[in-house]
């Protein structure tokens, strides 16, 4: 199983909109990779781990897949429409990982 | 519920013991915080999202506690312990993110 992290940064200022994360822009997410997704989680930042210090990003989800080839196959095709939509909850570029689940 | 994110800098060069780190550092999170830590998952970084990117973060874990309150008075009086561990498997200074947990 592998996971990809997508990570907005919590740069000063930086729009967010999590309602509309939550209520619309993933969900669009699931409907479109279907199957190919097998869960998904989402974070909202709330803090670093010094006292005061902001969270390192504002938002998180992370998609939860059978594998890269799975991951790429089912969200490959739909990627343009699902980028589109991020300009409408954030100002933010996302940094993105793939990652091996080694616990899950 | 609330996740505690440490990600480690897949710096040119890092070094990341993922063996010792889910065979004995996380282990020893885990004894140490014992029901204060309901839940944690490890993640080894794969590739970036472009292709050839190396992943932003060589390893990463995810601590789920019932609070911000839970995690430090579970984790707090043992830090210096667990923080004395990371050498043993890393020459790389974590990046912390304390979150809400939208969705698990």
């Amino acid at each position: 199983m592998i996971k990809v992290s997508v990570m907005y940064p919590n740069a000063p200022g930086a729009r967010f909109d999590h309602d509309y994360y939550r209520e619309k822009h993933m969900p669009l997410v699931k409907s479109r990779m279907g199957d190919a997704l097998r869960h998904y989680t989402i974070d909202k930042g709330l803090a670093g781990v010094a006292p005061g210090e902001p969270a390192p990003y504002v938002g998180m989800c992370h998609l939860i897949c059978d594998s890269v080839e799975a991951f790429q196959a089912g969200f490959g095709p739909h990627a343009q429409e699902i980028m589109a939509d991020i300009p409408n909850y954030t100002d933010q570029a996302p940094v993105v990982q793939i990652s091996e689940i080694v616990r899950g």
